[in-house]
């Protein structure tokens, strides 16, 4: 103790640590170091006490110390209609009660309020950064930025108008005045979030192309969903949709493509080929007996697999460990092949593969000095965490949300001890309560 | 308050109660009425209040009751090799991994330890009564009578000695010797537990026929897992599985056949004819890449289909909530059809019909006058359980073993505010890691 130690604000101890880059390590008695915004060391826990004197030393000697999980689709508004239509095949949903519901609803305060309620489970859930896809990219990065959360705010592009903006011209010039507005922000990144093949012209998919490409930002899709979307864009256009998006340019390391449960080998090719990233969202797949992704052929070509809920409205809910075991028990399943997609592969989906379709894999998704601090602790001591030989296994194939005991994001503690941080749930909660009843009363008039 | 009030035990009451049967009912504001280790009674919480004067008054405003889960098939030993060995195929898995670790440990004790940690994981997660099967039938007994747990205990049959047995007549004297000790144990009920088809040859299986019909059991066995055991049923008996069972004389409606992925549509209606239950273990077949059990086609043909975690070495839980979710996940997409296996068959599946695969339809698995006062409460206040649009739906589509708060088996408190009742629970994590010291010497000698 005599020599000087440095500075830091966060000494954050752990039983265990896995970085997720390199790959597969598990660092036993290790601490991690935050300094500002930043991971600026990890190193064994002696040697960071000799030499860092944090302003908060956080010891968790039975827990284990990972990356925030990056949930890489999802319609956080839609949080409020939770449950509201269960059962039902996709069209029915959606025009017998989502699309109802939203057109009765849909404002700035819905979404807003969404986001909020969204933003308390994802804490509370170990998630730190979504892939938003919603009308009204103002509230969206209003309400991240108010409560500090790290998402992609989604600049929405549609063949029909909606309360946001009601012509192809208003969706781009209202969606780009908010990435100007909040391009600077250190949390928020954008996407342009064009729906899906069957809802958007090539008019509009040339011009997202080209602000992809001039603003250097991600093209956020619903692709090949289910079987009926690939028949129809046959019998449109003549062509698969995938090929009708690469006629169009867009088939490149900006597109995450999200379910893609109808694939031929030569379309898992192509986007091997091109860098394309897919984002998994196996429980709503499942749900709406969308189809099968085939995520492990998919991580054998090569292609960046990266894990989303959906919308909560079809999923029921933003728990980004049930997804990611989800993810990892299905792909054996689709694979018959019981060591596909194994444990380390679907963390690593859930974190950096995320932040690569996102376009974020420089700053988060990893714990490595000069990254984000965006990490999240998770205890080890209940009877369901108990045996313990494998911590990554331990995490994907028993783990679960409630384990999680502490989040921070860009070095700032969201969760502490399960406690949210700056955030009023009682209210979150009432409001919430507020819009179910509006709901109900749109449901039955 | 001038009249005289009946005297009860316990009054219950929450927002809403499921009773499971009538099907699909949903009350609201009612009360369960518990004396002795029976429901005496249900109805509205004004009602109950007026009419009964109990011992133990709970108010529970946010929260839902609803019969305890049916776990219909477990090895809750093995939840002491939790995560032991995962992402492997079914024989690498069995025979490099689970049955050396087996040879190494398994004793009465071993059995007694790991039946103690299930049970702490299942009435932690909304679990009244299991369905053994394993070893050393004496321990099972035991413990759970010991804890006070509802359970079929197992008369284990395999055509290879193990610490238990070492020849058939063993298996049959030891096990038919711990049925006359425990046959009338109020919490206790037995099956035949043939291993498998593989492993259990044509005499053995005809005198297990012969004492479950003498005793009247189950026979709980593992029937076509995978496609490899009808290849090699087909090689050595020239018949399926299932075929041979018929055989001899053992598909009627004391069959419970656990996975069941490979089933042709003869074989499905011939389940229905004869009254088998299926014991569909989801997550367990999808992580070994087993197959898909027909869930839905089974329960549109008539068939009981109950659900079970498998071991916690293959699952790696006791989770019946995730189990739930899965097997109604699950069963839309192999149906191809979204409205397939609903929130309420899920449900069903997950309480009535595992008590009716167990002999125990009769006693529990709903919530009525006369039967087993086995119940839970799940909160709902949390802002994952928000907003709440449907009790039914919530639960399974959105539900969380960590929303129990109380749970009760024939009419005992054993989980209050979600402290365990009667269980020292540091005892049993420390033993358990004792075991996990000694089951790591035997995968690193």
């Amino acid at each position: 103790m005599t020599e000087a130690r440095t500075s830091c604000d966060w000494l954050i101890e752990a039983a265990w640590v896995i970085p997720v880059l390199p790959a597969g390590q598990v660092l036993e008695q290790h601490a991690v170091v935050v300094t500002g915004d930043s991971i600026t060391a990890i190193l064994p826990i002696a040697e960071a006490r000799a030499n860092y004197a944090p302003v908060h030393h956080v010891q968790r000697p039975n827990a284990v110390l990972l990356p925030g999980l990056v949930n890489a689709h999802c319609h956080n508004p839609m949080s409020l209609m939770r449950g509201v239509a269960d059962d039902l095949a996709l069209m029915p949903w959606l025009n017998g009660h989502i699309w109802p519901i939203e057109r009765a609803v849909m404002a700035p305060d819905f979404v807003s309020d969404g986001i909020a309620l969204a933003i308390a489970e994802m804490l509370r859930g170990g998630t730190t950064c979504c892939n938003e896809n919603y009308f009204f990219p103002d509230a969206q990065a209003h309400t991240y930025a108010r409560y500090g959360f790290r998402a992609a705010v989604s600049i929405p592009v549609i063949d029909f108008p909606s309360a946001w903006a009601s012509s192809q011209d208003e969706y781009f010039d209202k969606g780009l005045a908010v990435h100007d507005a909040y391009r600077s922000h250190p949390l928020l990144s954008f996407s342009m979030a064009p729906h899906a093949p069957y809802t958007v012209c090539d008019a509009s998919f040339e011009q997202i192309r080209r602000y992809s490409e001039q603003l250097d930002i991600p093209v956020h899709c619903h692709v090949h969903e289910t079987a009926q979307e690939i028949t129809d864009s046959l019998a449109q256009y003549g062509q698969r949709p995938l090929a009708r998006l690469d006629r169009l340019g867009l088939v490149n390391e900006h597109l995450a493509a999200v379910h893609m449960t109808q694939l031929t080998p030569e379309e898992i090719s192509l986007c091997a080929a091109r860098g394309v990233s897919v984002i998994h969202c196996p429980q709503s797949n499942l749900k709406l007996a969308s189809g099968f992704c085939p995520a492990d052929a998919l991580l054998q070509a090569g292609v960046n697999v990266a894990i989303g809920t959906d919308g909560c409205a079809s999923n029921n809910d933003l728990d980004m460990f049930d997804e990611m075991r989800t993810a990892a028990l299905l792909a054996k399943a689709v694979a018959n092949d019981a060591t596909a997609f194994n444990a380390f592969s679907a963390l690593h989906s859930a974190t950096l593969a995320g932040a690569k379709a996102m376009g974020l894999e420089s700053k988060i998704g990893s714990l490595e000095p000069g990254k984000q601090a965006d990490l999240i602790c998770l205890d080890l001591t209940s009877p369901e965490a108990t045996p313990m030989y494998e911590a990554v296994s331990q995490l994907v194939y028993a783990g679960s949300r409630q384990w999680v005991s502490d989040v921070w994001i860009a070095g700032q503690c969201k969760l502490k001890e399960r406690q949210l941080q700056g955030m009023d749930l009682e209210r979150i909660l009432a409001t919430t309560r507020q819009w179910q009843s509006r709901i109900q009363q749109v449901q039955r008039p």
